[in-house]
């Protein structure tokens, strides 16, 4: 196997290194070659091309607008941080934005609440939220919190400001925040939401926040578009 | 495109709720039904069907075994933590090795110096391994450490020990991590290395660690399987 990929595995490299090149000399929104176009000029055949023109798109370097393929903006470099996604990436000066998909009352399940510390049916309420970056769709957020926890909240939340303004109002301080961190696919209904291909692998990231007495306060489930996003963490000894 | 694609995706997700369940009922190794049966069961296209099992492949819920499908055993978890993948994987009491793929002794080119505060020039030396857990290779890591941290290395080092152990034995001592964590395919090189498929979505780390006055102790990019690993991460306010 190795032996059969090696000349493969080097046409690949050498045209991704050109495609790298290519794409430094070029700003976001400048027009990418064809597939045709580069398999000729590179003497490649087009699955090798495909590949590397996958790796590109799933890296964030080029994106599709309709037909066309388009050099893409940098990817929203982001902190893996306590509290809001919108406060986060407007501390690094980008537009943040959000629209709400919905919002419901409902009974926790066993699962959510052992994560929540509550007993399964206590009420949580529940937030969906599309996160846009200069008006790029770049995440899908779902928050559970107990309901007893912000009481009168569904009256009167303004979904547009952002829900850790909110719960620091009701004086609600965050002390620790534990993630898990995955690549999945996005569902067909994610990926509608998202506005990306079925196949653009996503960030999905579960956490659970805690007070500062270690009592949580929310459940998230955030998927972020890997090919628009990369999170950073630091860690101390 | 909202409305078009409405029936599609409640299609979709009944048949990703009957699959999930089905998983449940499974155990690793287990052989997973065919795409035609699962098709005529779930009275599903071949093409909704499809998108389900690419989603439960990248998820790591099942697994190709030649042209057989089968169950695939948990996701590794493990924290983004400071120090080596085989001691964090063995502190799960998970089976963990590595396979040498290469080593050299490199000039540092200017990203490189920078990131390691050295001079463009100086000497690299550098070690690309394969870590598996459970004879399955999950990561494929490459080190860059500055030669005059480790004199006498490359003479002495055996390769299938860690080498954070051989770093604290010299009086190395890690400081803080910073990471960033994209989401990216594997070339057609590391695709062979990992013996994964070239569109199996994967984590990319890079990462700088510092020793306790600041100085950087090596340049890192590590690539995991994400069909295979899950990372956690705690952070405190």
């Amino acid at each position: 196997m190795v032996v059969d990929s090696e000349p493969r595995m080097l046409k690949h490299q050498v045209v991704r290194k050109n495609l790298d090149a290519l794409l430094d000399g070029l700003a976001p929104g400048d027009p990418f070659p064809s597939e045709r176009d580069l398999a000729e000029e590179h003497d490649v055949s087009r699955e090798t091309l495909r590949q590397a023109i996958r790796e590109l798109l799933v890296a964030g370097r080029i994106e599709r607008r309709g037909r066309a393929t388009v050099v893409a903006a940098p990817k929203v470099v982001l902190p893996l941080a306590i509290g809001s996604y919108t406060e986060a990436a407007r501390d690094k000066g980008l537009s943040a934005s959000r629209i709400l998909v919905g919002w419901s009352v409902d009974e926790a399940n066993e699962t959510l609440a052992e994560l929540l510390h509550i007993d399964a049916g206590d009420a949580v309420v529940q937030l969906e939220r599309v996160f846009t970056t200069d008006d790029t769709r770049v995440g899908l957020e779902t928050t559970r919190i107990p309901a007893y926890r912000i009481p009168g909240l569904v009256e009167t939340f303004d979904y547009r400001v952002s829900l850790y303004a909110e719960l620091r109002s009701r004086g609600i301080i965050f002390g620790r925040v534990v993630d898990s961190i995955e690549t999945v696919l996005p569902d067909a209904r994610e990926a509608a939401l998202l506005s990306v291909d079925s196949r653009t692998p996503m960030f999905l990231l579960n956490r659970v926040s805690y007070d500062r007495t270690g009592v949580p306060i929310e459940h998230r489930r955030s998927l972020y578009r890997g090919d628009r996003m990369t999170f950073t963490a630091e860690m101390d000894a």
